[in-house]
C-alpha cells in the first residue's frame, strides 16, 4: 500500500461540499451552542431522522424543486433519497408515531442538487436549525414564541444584537388580497412567486413578470401594487382593517385578527420592534397556511457582498455549468438567514390526520459566514481548548528530554479533568516546544527541570498568548499539588479577565 | 393538502436505520458530550467533512467490504458514495491539504448496507466517534496517548468503570509468528481472519476453517495454535521475547520491542491495568501497519444477550433476507464497542506521500444500548431541561387565565437565561398545568395568582418531581426578584443534592 504512488484523479470533496477545519469549524460550533442553548430554554427535545428516507416520503412535497433532491442507487430493496430539508422527516415521524404535540430541534444536514454558489453560502450540502411546535394550542401563542426564540438567536450570536429584521406576513391575509384584485384562483401561486421577488427587483420588473410571463390582466397587477408595497409595524394591520374592501374579504379578515393579536403577544415578548409586516413576503405558498416570517440582515442585501462576488466569480465559474450559474448575479445577496412559518396541513399529507405545526429553520452556514465577517479580527478563536503545555527544560549536555516525567505530569492533570498536551518527542528542543504552545494559544505552561524535579517542585508560567502579558519568568508550585494549584489560578484568571471586561 | 388522506406505502424509516428520539437521545447526546470532553483534554480539533465522498475516494480500501457501500444515483455529474467509515476521509483530507500533523476528533454518521440486526446495535446508519493522531512522531507515544484516551472515555460513561478490557495486538508480531509457523505469504490475510474469530469459537473449529476451507498444512495450523493462544499482560511480551525463534524474526523482535516500550508508557498512564495483550486478535490486516486494539465488555459476550435475541429474532425476520440474516446468530453477541490501531500507509494511497497515523473509533449506538442497560431504573433521564414552569391559578368563576401576565413572566426569566415553559391555553385548568410540568419533570414551578398579583408577588413551589420531596405551599416572592430568587434556589439546591451524594 502506498507504494502505487499518488491517485490518478483530483482529491477533492464533491460539488458544493466542503471540509470544515480549523477555526471555522470552531466558530461553527459556538453558532450550534448558542442556538442550542435558545431552544432548550424553551424546552424543546430533539429528534434525530436518517439522513435518508423513503422516496414517497418526500415526493410531492417540494413542488417544482423537486428535481433537486438527491437520489440513492438502486442497489436493491427501498428505494430512497436524501432528505431535502428537517420538516418533511418531522411530519413523518409525526404521522408515523402518532404524536399529537411536541416542541422538537433538530440540528443537521440537508441536500439540495442546486448550483453551489460559495460566496454566497449555497452549498449542495448544508446545515439547518429548526425548532417546530406540534399541536392544537390557543391562536398564535406557539407562534409568538417562536418568534421570541429568533430574537434570542439573533440577540445572542456575536455581532448581530440589533442587526436583524424578521419579515412578516399572513398567508391568509394575501390570499384575499388575491381574491379582492381579481386573481384567478390558477394563477395565485405564481403570482405570488412574482410578489416575493419584490425585495430584491423594482415593482416595475415584478409587474411586468405578472402580465408578460404569467398573464394577468394589467388592472389586476396595478390594484395587487397597492397592498403590497405596504410594509411597517403593527399599524400596517390597522391601515388594512380599516379598507372596507379589505375587512369584507373573510380570509383577510381573519388574517388580519390573527396578525393583530400576534403582535399583542410578541409585544410582551419584546419582540416587536424587530418585526417589520411586509406585505410583499410570500414564500413558500404550497407548504404555509398561516403566518410566514423571514429574518434579513445588514450584509443579506444585494449591495454589500457586491464586490467580492465580482472578485470570486471568475474562479468559480470555472466549475460551474455556465448555463445555470448564478453566483455573479449581485441581485441575490446572502437572502435570508432564518425562515419559516404555520403548516398546518403537511402531517395530514401522511396520515390523513392533520396536526397543526409552526417552525422556524435557521440557515446556519450563512449566519456563520456573516458572524465570521463581522468578528473583530482582534478577537482570537482557538484551535482548540488545551489549557496547559506540559514541556521539559535541560541545560546540560546528558540531558534525557524528561519523557516520563511530563507523561506522568500530563496524566495526573488529565486525572484532574484538566486539558494538557506535551510534544511526542524523547528530547524535545524548548524553543519546539513553546513553538507548539503558541501554535495552540495555550494559555499555560509547566516547565519540567532536572534540579526543580529533585526537589519534588515544577514551574507553572503564564504564556500570555490571550491577553499579550505573557509571565516573566513563572513559580515554583510542588508537583503534587500542580493540578490543584492550576485551577486556582484558572478560577483566578477568569475574574480577572471579567473584571477588565466590566470595567 | 391533507384532503387526500393517508398515503398508501407504509411510513418507516428506511431498513436499518432509525428515529433517535425521547429520553434515548439525551442519553446519547450524554455520551456524545462524555467523549467530546475526553477528545478536548487531548487537545483534538474537530473536521467535519460531507456525508458522500467521490467514489473514487473509497474504492479500493474496504476489500470485500465495499459491496456495504451505498451509492449516490447517477444524476448527472460527479459519481459519489456515502462514507463508509470516517478513517478514508480524514487520510483524503489529509493528503487534499498536504496536513504533516493534527490530532482531529469526528462524531458524525457512516452508512453500511449490511444486514441490520437491530438487537445487536448493527444498523445501517450509526454513529462513529472517532480520534486519530497523524504525525511523525517518537515511538509508541500517540499510540500511548490514544490507549489513555480510551481508559478517560470509559472510566468517565456511566456505568463503565472497571467494566472493560483492552484487547491489543501487532501487526509486526502477528507477521512474524505467521512467517515462523510456516504460513505461505498468499495465505496470511485468510489465516489471519480465521484466527480473528478465536474469541466467539474454539481453537478446534478455527483449526478446522484454516485446513479445510483455507487449505493450510496441518502441521502449519498446530504451531499457529501454540502462539495465538497467549493472552495476559506484559509478561506476555516477555515470554514471547524469550522463545529464540521469535527473537530470531525481524519482524516479530521489532513488534514485540514496541510492545515493551507501548507498556511502560501506558503504565505511567495508569492504562496497564486495563490491558488484555491478546495473540489471537488480528483484526483488519489489510489496513493497519502496527498496534490494533479492540476493547470489549461485559455483555458484549454472547451468552448475555443470547435470550433477547431469541425473543426478538422472529419479529425480524418477518422483514429480513433469510439467506443474510444473522441476527440469531447466538454466536455474534455486540462484539467490541471501540477498535482501532496505526495505519502508517492509508494517507499514501491517496498522495505517494505516506503520514503516519493512529487512531481509535468509539461505537457509540452499541456504547448507547450497554449503558442504557447498565442504567440504575431509578436515575431519572428528564426528555428536556425545562427548570421551571410558569402557572395560572384562579379560584373565581370570572379567572380570566391570566395568559398576559404569565407570557410576562415567561419572558422575564428567559431575559435572565432560564429555561422556562406555561401552557400554550387562555384559560388552562389548574389540573392542567400540573400535569404539563409533571410530563417534563420540571423542578420548579411559580404559580401566578390574581391578588397575589396585585401585591406585586408571585408563589414558587418546589415540585419534587427529581428528588420525590414536593414543597407544601411554596413561598410568596417579589415578582421584580423572581429570576434572582430563583437562580439563588438553584444554586442552593444544587448545594444541597450534591451533599447528599457525598455523605
Amino acid at each position: 500500500m502506498g507504494k502505487e504512488g499518488k491517485v490518478n484523479f483530483q482529491l477533492k470533496t464533491p460539488k458544493g461540499t466542503r471540509d470544515w477545519h480549523g477555526t471555522d469549524v470552531v466558530l461553527r460550533e459556538q453558532i450550534f451552542s448558542t442556538i442550542t442553548e435558545v431552544f432548550k430554554r424553551h424546552g424543546g427535545v430533539t429528534l434525530d431522522t436518517p439522513v435518508f428516507e423513503l422516496r414517497e416520503v418526500l415526493a410531492g412535497k417540494y413542488g417544482e424543486d423537486s428535481k433537486l433532491i438527491y437520489d440513492l442507487a438502486d442497489q436493491g430493496g427501498e428505494i430512497c433519497s436524501l432528505r431535502y430539508d428537517l420538516t418533511v422527516p418531522f411530519a413523518r415521524y409525526l404521522a408515523q408515531n402518532n404524536v399529537q404535540n411536541i416542541k422538537r430541534y433538530h440540528i443537521a444536514k440537508v441536500y439540495r442538487r442546486d448550483q453551489p454558489a460559495m460566496t454566497k453560502g449555497r452549498m449542495r450540502e448544508f446545515y439547518q436549525c429548526d425548532f417546530d411546535i406540534a399541536g392544537a394550542y390557543d391562536s398564535m401563542i406557539p407562534d409568538a414564541e417562536i418568534l421570541r426564540i429568533v430574537k434570542e438567536v439573533f440577540e445572542d450570536l456575536p455581532g448581530w444584537k440589533g442587526k436583524y429584521t424578521i419579515k412578516i406576513n399572513h398567508r391568509k391575509i394575501l390570499d384575499g388580497i388575491f381574491e379582492i384584485c381579481g386573481v384567478p384562483q390558477d394563477k395565485i401561486r405564481a403570482i405570488s412567486s412574482a410578489v416575493d421577488k419584490l425585495d430584491k427587483s423594482p415593482w416595475e420588473e415584478v409587474q411586468r413578470e405578472m402580465v408578460e410571463d404569467k398573464g394577468l390582466d394589467p388592472a389586476v397587477a396595478d390594484r395587487i401594487g397597492e397592498y403590497v408595497k405596504l410594509k411597517g409595524g403593527r399599524e400596517i394591520v390597522t391601515r388594512l382593517q380599516e379598507m372596507p374592501e379589505v375587512s369584507a374579504n373573510a380570509s383577510a379578515k381573519q388574517g388580519l385578527e390573527e396578525m393583530a393579536l400576534l403582535c399583542n403577544y410578541l409585544d410582551i415578548f419584546g419582540v416587536l420592534t424587530a418585526l417589520s409586516i411586509d406585505m410583499s413576503l410570500a414564500r413558500g405558498l404550497d407548504y404555509y397556511t398561516g403566518v410566514i416570517y423571514e429574518v434579513v440582515t445588514e450584509g443579506s442585501t444585494p449591495s454589500a457582498s457586491k464586490n467580492e462576488v465580482a472578485k470570486k466569480s471568475k474562479k468559480e465559474k470555472k466549475n460551474a455549468d455556465p448555463d445555470e450559474d448564478r453566483s455573479n448575479d449581485p441581485t441575490l445577496g446572502v437572502g435570508s438567514v432564518a425562515a419559516g412559518g404555520r403548516y398546518d396541513e403537511l402531517v395530514g399529507m401522511f396520515s390523513g390526520k392533520p396536526i397543526p405545526c409552526v417552525g422556524i429553520s435557521f440557515g446556519v452556514d450563512r449566519i456563520f459566514s456573516i458572524t465570521k465577517a463581522r468578528l473583530d479580527s482582534s478577537q482570537v478563536i482557538r484551535p482548540n481548548e488545551v489549557d496547559v503545555f506540559v514541556m521539559a527544560f535541560g541545560g546540560r549536555k546528558d540531558f534525557t528530554g524528561l519523557l516520563p516525567e511530563r507523561m506522568e505530569v500530563a496524566r495526573a492533570l488529565w486525572d484532574a479533568g484538566i486539558k494538557a498536551e506535551f510534544v511526542w518527542k524523547q528530547k524535545p528542543r524548548l524553543q519546539a516546544q513553546f513553538k507548539a504552545a503558541e501554535n495552540g494559544r495555550v494559555p499555560w505552561a509547566v516547565i519540567l527541570g532536572e534540579d526543580e524535579l529533585k526537589d519534588g517542585k515544577v514551574k507553572i508560567k503564564e504564556m500570555g498568548l490571550l491577553d499579550g502579558h505573557p509571565e516573566k519568568d513563572g513559580v515554583l508550585v510542588e508537583k503534587v499539588q500542580l493540578a490543584q494549584e492550576l485551577k486556582r489560578r484558572f478560577a483566578r484568571k477568569e475574574a480577572e479577565l471579567i473584571d477588565r471586561t466590566v470595567s
